[in-house]
């Protein structure tokens, strides 16, 4: 199944920085980033399990964000896009 | 039905900054805000093609990405949430 997780993570110490960087870093092996803070990831349930609990353990719960949305099997035609396409390296840089 | 927008503009320039706060002060008409870049719009067929026709006008298409994913009508067991949940003001200002 499709599962799109989406981040916010606080900035704002270098805690923070390298907390942004190790989801990141995760995320990229598990899927597609589509943007600065959204991952594609095609995932079974063990393996969506498995994504949820690594990211749980990285986070500051009282400060950063994580959301899943589970888009299912049939999700080709679920998923709209306008404007640029972007690749990022896990750093979260453009690579032009 | 469900309709989730995610975008990154590019805000290298004050005009992607501007375009930013002009994306955001679009989507809070449709929906909450759910990240810095996430918005959850519960949304029929016109309401959704209106929302991405207006996007469109703002973005920038060679520097800026939106996404849409629709999430249909029975959404409420597609959606998880781990760690804090924030409150945004149109500008992006966190709300405490």
């Amino acid at each position: 199944m499709l599962v799109l997780i989406t981040y916010d993570v606080n900035t704002e110490t270098a805690l923070g920085k390298k907390r942004l960087r190790k989801v990141a870093k995760l995320c990229v092996n598990y899927g597609q980033r589509v943007q600065n803070s959204v991952f594609e990831c095609v995932l079974d349930a063990a393996k969506c399990r498995e994504v949820k609990h690594k990211l749980e353990q990285i986070i500051d719960k009282d400060k950063d964000s994580l959301r899943f949305y589970y888009l299912g099997n049939n999700y080709k035609n679920k998923v709209d896009h306008i404007g640029a396409k972007q690749s990022f390296d896990v750093e979260g840089t453009l690579i032009v």
